[in-house]
């Protein structure tokens, strides 16, 4: 791989997308050769099944069959897309990856974590991002903004409790995996955040030599 | 599990759906509780799943997408429908189960065996079929019958030596689990099977006193 694969995660109402735009936005103001997709979605198939994941309608899914679904949209992304950009030496940005299934089914849902990593093993063949952004809000204030923002979809309209367990999935992830997962506050202003990791995103890219 | 798991399976247009219909529809007329469901599909969100799978729309499917979105459907089958009804002493009939996927996925796209039972024992929790009736009809004429039917979709749409793959990968199955699953010739009318089929539904419903 000649590309470098860099992830946002968080919890819901962190700032993912934004800071996700806003470093792709400022990579190819700079010449940089870069692409960003969203998770669940990122191709057509990707998105069909993000609209059966996030309906409101589908209250009835199991745990088991939502862990099924990312991974399947997951396969998608990474085959069709993820694999042919990092291959071609762009910087590939994605809003969300493997780190939300382990931590949002993993550890929210209680699938456990070996279950989750086991499934993605089929789905990703073991890609993991080279560096992952983790933007660190604490869930209430969280889901305060996306309910300002709009209606909820079926992921965000779980319990609170729900996204306390997902906050404390991605807080021991974080530790675990110091190496590859930066944490970043993000209660702070956008452009504050979008300079603190466009100078990390820069390190790591010159230091790969794209 | 109190009721019995009955499947159907085979190649497209071996008469499955026809013969799943006609099993319930005896079994009901001699007052014997009985449900049957298709895959992939046989709840809301397994039928949302059905139409990505087969939508012709969607051909640049990663094999190991498809597998996963199988075993989605799979999973939500089982827990919203099939695991209640065996819980409550009913017959269940399914029009194709795990068998399918070790087929069509397995060894029909090369993904291999144990990677599709792997994936599977999360979808199912190791749920099998007390009885399999495999309908055996050769391929070419299968898809001859699909044909004449109208418009095929995304897996009837595969090329001919993937059905030749699909035969061979069933015949080996129900050699190998010859307790399970009993070959019935499918190129005869439609009564004559259905006859042989309900003698031998009914003298398993009967053993487990049902």
């Amino acid at each position: 791989m000649s590309g470098l694969f860099i992830s946002f995660e968080g919890n819901d109402g962190a700032g993912k997308s934004t800071q996700a735009a806003l470093l792709l936005d400022s990579l190819r103001k700079k010449g940089i050769s870069a692409v960003s997709f969203r998770e669940p979605g990122g191709t057509d198939i990707s998105e069909k099944i993000r609209e059966i994941i996030l309906d409101n309608e589908n209250y009835k899914m199991k745990y088991m069959t939502e862990a099924l679904l990312y991974a399947a949209s997951r396969c998608q992304l990474v085959g069709e897309k993820i694999l042919p950009a990092l291959k071609a030496g762009n910087v590939v940005i994605c809003d969300r990856f493997l780190d939300s299934s382990v931590v949002y089914q993993g550890v929210g849902r209680n699938l456990g974590i070996d279950t989750i990593e086991e499934i993605n093993r089929f789905a990703t063949g073991g890609l993991k991002p080279d560096l992952t952004f983790f933007l660190h809000l604490e869930p209430s204030e969280g889901i305060e903004r996306k309910r300002s923002d709009g209606e909820l979809d079926r992921m965000e309209n779980q319990k609170g409790y729900f996204f306390w367990k997902v906050y404390n999935g991605f807080m021991e992830l974080a530790e675990r995996e110091n190496e590859r997962i930066i944490k970043i506050e993000a209660n702070r202003p956008p452009n504050e955040i979008a300079a603190e990791i466009e100078e990390l995103a820069e390190r790591f890219i010159a230091e790969r030599g794209l």
